[in-house]
């Protein structure tokens, strides 16, 4: 059963700069037009981009994504599973939860469809300051003044993204604090590592893990990043969004990313595991002094067969997607997704981990998990 | 003559998060691909796109141009004055510049010849650190890295910008200090408000001036912006670029922008003041108290009204190329540009300012002054 509505807003690794890490969930199917995001890398742009095209795209078998390398559009079965829900642009569902709750949204102009839209966004999770995961919600965050909109926004994250964002963004310097207003529109919500926060808007429950992210360049302290593990509490269904993030290695106090796979393995039934969205940086070519605390495609398939081994299944990890994200752009021939995803493919079976359904993140699109 | 070829990257001035200030500029004609940028909301993923442009469409007439109001495209006649020298995309010389001096440009696929192109850029000009006028630069940055590309870059600003860079930006939690990095490829530096200061690259000053944006809302402590004055030493010609801005008025210490009109009419003569490009964020019906440091059409007659005064001529500020951006997204059934440009075109009229060629910025541009 598919339990979770994806829209990819950004899934760009930098250092191009647009469409970078940036996801909206809602239950599949929702009666509302309630949003949440997770990190903040693309926002209403990218939201009034996909208003702007037609609603039926999905039925378009001959689409072409941006690519700019061999060609500057390829066909989009090149990036995705052919196992994979996905489709151009916002969902139909979606779409009619606007008509339903928004007085003349049809007759609207694609601006102001796209305000209405970005007001159903009331909670964001965030897994690292990194400006590729914020600057779309930091830009965006003033339209929670025009008058028409009334809900208010909650920023969410562990203390080092939380404390970050308020000392090093919302401090009138980088950016006005609005979180200071008498109207309090625009609220800083910390979370705590491996404690269950529930949703206030979806019964879901949001269980953040705080993971490593490689060293500071000058002050060599650790940076820190989150996985987040989205579960409807009806269906017991997860979706796991993970932020940047490094391999458990020797140097490292903790074995967070260890500790993490154990958490899954314990409490999600691989059955209701219904998607990873994780970072894949960089290519197998990068040695690991280039990784500057992100995964290539030796240590993705490293972490996933420890999840493997920890959930011990005749049939491996078959049936479950895993959507990659936050590639980078770099000189290069061929596309480096196409390149990672045809490592991670080979890897993956290299390693017997069953019918593994791995795709690209596509900015524009929507997954259905 | 046609000294200045300024490529618009982004001149949107939020909270839509795409294509925010940014604009590149040289010498028209200029052998070599050298480039500086003011501001950098924009960078590498819009000179990509620019790129997969075919590089003649300045032959089509009926170009459109994204608008999202009462229809997603509109003719681009209706945001630029008809004596604006601009084309869709990068120039010709800039292109011809760039295969004179990269092996293959021609060769390589699109994402390649963006990269070389953006070496290019050694030094940004950034007029003050909010998020929409610095994202692209900061996520751009790591591309210094890359081993083909050996050139430094320099971020110049004025102390408050380079200050709160140094401390709020490049510092190991919001984005790695690649600043401390031993191969010193990314530079900050200072410069002084009226000191004219000599661009590296091109043989031109660079004059920045202070100038009040606003105040902060938590601390009340006033917030900082530069104007930049381009002048080539050759021909006299000067280009004025702004940051955001407010009026002066009674609440300020100093009267910061009645000093720069001055300097402008003294050290300018107006044949050789080529173009001004300058933010008008608001429409008119915005009241004084919504502008939070920007200026309305209101406001931007009344300060070309002042340099008006200043230089007396009997012809008014007839042939100046004044170049609107920072136009602020809103839900509306007009484009805020297109509204802010009749106005602004009303009230000169009205000010009787001669024949000024108001336009509006057009990102994905290049203009020729």
């Amino acid at each position: 059963m598919v339990v979770f509505e994806i829209i990819v807003l950004g899934a760009n690794g930098g250092p191009s700069e647009y469409g970078t890490q940036s996801f909206i969930l809602r239950p599949v199917r929702a009666e509302s037009p309630a949003l949440i995001a997770v990190d903040g890398g693309a926002g209403m742009h990218q939201l009034r981009e996909m208003l702007a095209q037609k609603w039926n795209d999905n039925e378009d078998y001959d689409e072409l994504v941006p690519s700019f390398y061999e060609h500057d559009r390829e066909p989009i079965e090149f990036f995705v599973n052919s196992k994979l829900s996905i489709q151009r642009g916002l969902s139909r569902s979606l779409l009619q939860s606007l008509k339903r709750h928004g007085e003349h949204f049809e007759d609207a102009n694609t601006t102001n469809k796209a305000y209405k839209l970005f007001q159903g966004i009331t909670d964001y999770y965030i897994t690292h300051p990194h400006f590729d995961h914020i600057s779309g919600m930091v830009i965006n965050s003033p339209s929670i003044y025009e008058q028409e909109n009334t809900k208010k926004k909650t920023i969410w994250g562990l203390p080092h993204t939380v404390d970050a964002l308020q000392r090093h963004v919302f401090n009138d310097l980088m950016w006005p604090d609005l979180t200071a207003e008498r109207s309090e529109k625009l609220k800083l919500s910390y979370l705590n590592s491996k404690e269950v926060h529930k949703c206030t808007i979806f019964p879901w429950d949001v269980v953040p893990f705080k993971v490593h992210h490689g060293i500071g360049v000058k002050t060599g302290a650790p940076v820190y990043s989150t996985f987040y593990i989205f579960r409807d509490r009806e269906t017991k269904d997860c979706l796991v969004v993970c932020g940047d993030v490094e391999q458990d290695h020797a140097g490292l106090e903790e074995s967070l990313l260890e500790d993490f796979w154990s958490y899954v393995a314990e409490n999600i039934p691989l059955l209701h595991l219904k998607g990873i969205l994780v970072e894949c940086s960089c290519p197998l070519s990068f040695k690991p002094e280039q990784l500057y605390g992100h995964l290539s495609p030796t240590c993705l398939i490293n972490e996933l067969s420890n999840l493997n081994t920890l959930y011990n299944s005749s049939k491996g990890l078959s049936g479950l997607n895993v959507i990659v994200t936050h590639v980078k752009t770099a000189p290069a021939k061929r596309d480096p997704r196409l390149t990672i995803l045809e490592e991670l493919r080979f890897l993956a079976q290299e390693r017997n981990l069953g019918d593994l359904r791995i795709s690209i993140a596509l900015e524009g699109h929507t997954l259905f998990l």
